[in-house]
């Protein structure tokens, strides 16, 4: 394990997984649904884990979804979450319900459990019914273990266009003793506000109650997950699932605990880690893109503003083409549901200025242009209207954006 | 004068321009902001017409904006507009305000106008301020009339990455006498909602008073031109226009009188045809997509969601791909600021149905791919949610939407 970099009280760990934490094992094969990637991924923790979760903000939620609610319901534990790829399983009626359920039915019955103790995922294209032959096939291969291949085996499992896997962990001290929060996502297109298709599965070995975990999830997501945009589009499968095993040994973590802080922000950067992964293996993309707006009224419109021009397609493909087209920031900006003073708002290109109080700044467009074709651009703005942060990520607007769209089906 | 549709009392007039209409004179001139294309154009009145217009909803409204809504408040009567493309004199502060007020004056002077009988209008690249000399030289140079030649020169001045002219002229006929109705627009990238960079400009011989017309234009622009959009972002610029010169003769329209009908259905009409032109020609567009949406709550939530489908890069990128992917159709539904029953939907792309009761229907993808080569898409979508109706246009997304905007200042 190594330890790269120390944030506070909290560190990062390099080749950390969501086995890292204690109490977790993972598998992932291929059951068929693609031709030779695996596809069809498992989490089981070796206790009823405290659970929690997020979901689409779609009208639309797909069949897992429901299933996985209704898991959570019972006792808000979950002791494993199965994951397939290529079939989103949504908008597939009374089957595609009856299938999740049977997904979750088999997963309990391969693994010992409670159904209610499982929870469902599914991504991939809308429509289509599950080929259930292949999922009951394939459950039954499902041998989970602790080891990085494992890890790796579900973190391939969950992929869809994605070009990279993304797994992240963090590591904190709380009691005395150490406390892991390891997580792996997916994410690619239809990524925008409030769970586009983006799963993300997060464990961590802390000791901490389902509804105080539910309330940081929640929190955190806010300003992690819900701060991507791919291409706006939301999708009908996304989710974001944390299972706490409590092996740790620490004493129940609440918002009053004095390690709390180290806690929440040991799940924040997971989360904020596997974001910003998300972001940056944008379909398509080449760049990630981080907009910082501060200086307005309140986080929540700054944090609007940020992903106002983050997902913009014409700032998208400005970034692209390395153009420092400040235009086209002001213009999302103008948009953007906040309170802005026209009169008085600073931009930056990295470390280029390019509008003071409103007034276009002198700069070297060859400067701008070399800034511009880094793997990670830059955008401040101030707004100067109060006391209000918020930062977004996405990423540039390509060529093979369109290739990857024009044909996914076929 | 070709006639080529009849539709109720309203006639489109095919080769109609905004100089069909009775005392209207335009022209255009390269005023040297571009290399060779006419670049600054102007629409005279033979007397002080009623007025009205709308504006974009950006919170950084571009200083021809200012002006022109200047002049409009004094009497709500305008003689002249004068419009450049290339520079769109936004985000220059106080110097862009000067410039935009000098513009007004020279444009006046030179057509022996009161000042605030005078709108100004540019479109351009934000951020640069007016190239104040060869404004001053074009002004002059400006010698309007009433031919289609004259016409087609302002047309072609007020253009920017369009890649055709749009007009659109219909008559109809009020107390016995032919009214008028001609509109020349420019729209191409930064096209979304209410107002995106988008010119038109709209003239009529009809006798009507100010505030009746700005009534008539607002409604008719949340049905037309706010129902398109190109790439979801909304410029500083966009505006529309429209002057009624009052000499076709008829009794003064008002919604009481008998004909009103007809004389709001014209303008409807030009102000929809111009806009499902802009459309159609968005940046790198191939293909007009025209979603009509059903049995929503209201007719609101019905705009909201065809703008919502028209608007997703996902549901673009497919319709470029003549991909029948309607679960994208759906991923947009599902995130429109709309009521939806996600148990009973209907979507239809052309004749062929996909979803009946949100139930997927077999059909034949040949048949479905075929469908969507054609230049027009429609999409049709039955909320079964109550009685509302609305329609919105939009266009495919392509490699050369990326292709025109990474590189479009240099």
């Amino acid at each position: 394990m190594t330890i790269t970099k120390q944030t506070g009280q909290v560190t990062a760990v390099a080749d950390g997984t969501v086995v890292t934490p204690k109490g977790f094992q993972a598998a992932g094969v291929n059951a068929g649904l693609r031709y030779s990637k695996k596809d069809l991924g498992v989490i089981v923790c070796d206790v009823p884990a405290s659970a929690a979760a997020v979901y689409t903000q779609s009208r639309f939620q797909a069949a897992p979804l429901k299933v996985t609610q209704e898991s959570l319901a019972a006792e808000q534990k979950l002791q494993a979450v199965i994951v397939n790829s290529a079939c989103a399983n949504a908008c597939t009626g009374a089957q595609g319900l009856k299938d999740a359920y049977e997904m979750r039915e088999l997963c309990a019955k391969q693994f010992g459990l409670a159904p209610h103790y499982v929870a469902v995922a599914s991504t991939g294209v809308i429509g289509e019914c599950l080929p259930m032959e292949k999922i009951r096939a394939g459950i039954k291969q499902l041998v989970p273990g602790a080891t990085a291949a494992d890890a790796e085996a579900f973190q391939t499992a969950i992929l869809t266009t994605d070009t990279v896997m993304k797994h992240a962990c963090y590591e904190t001290t709380v009691d005395g003793k150490t406390i892991t929060v390891g997580g792996a996502a997916k994410g690619s297109g239809m990524i925008h506000p409030n769970m586009a298709t983006m799963l993300a599965f997060i464990t961590t070995d802390a000791n901490i109650s389902s509804p105080v975990l539910q309330e940081a999830l929640r929190s955190i997501t806010d300003v992690s997950f819900n701060q991507i945009t791919v291409d706006g589009d939301t999708s009908t499968n996304d989710m974001v699932v944390v299972m706490a095993s409590g092996l740790a040994g620490n004493g129940e973590l609440t918002p009053d605990h004095p390690d709390w802080e180290c806690f929440y922000e040991a799940l924040r950067k997971t989360c904020e880690d596997l974001a910003k992964q998300i972001a940056k293996d944008g379909e398509g993309a080449t760049k990630l893109i981080e907009v910082r707006v501060r200086g307005a009224k309140t986080d929540d419109e700054a944090k609007k503003v940020a992903k106002q021009i983050v997902g913009s397609n014409l700032v998208k493909t400005a970034v692209y083409g390395a153009d420092a087209n400040w235009g086209r920031i002001i213009g999302a900006i103008g948009y953007a549901d906040a309170d802005v003073n026209p009169d008085n708002v600073d931009v930056a290109i990295g470390p280029i200025v390019m509008l003071k109080g409103s007034e276009p700044q002198p700069f070297s467009e060859e400067e701008a242009a070399a800034y511009l074709q880094q793997e990670t651009v830059v955008i401040e703005v101030d707004l100067h209207m109060g006391d209000g942060v918020g930062v977004a990520w996405g990423c540039d607007l390509t060529y093979d954006y369109v290739k990857i769209n024009a044909s996914y089906r076929t």
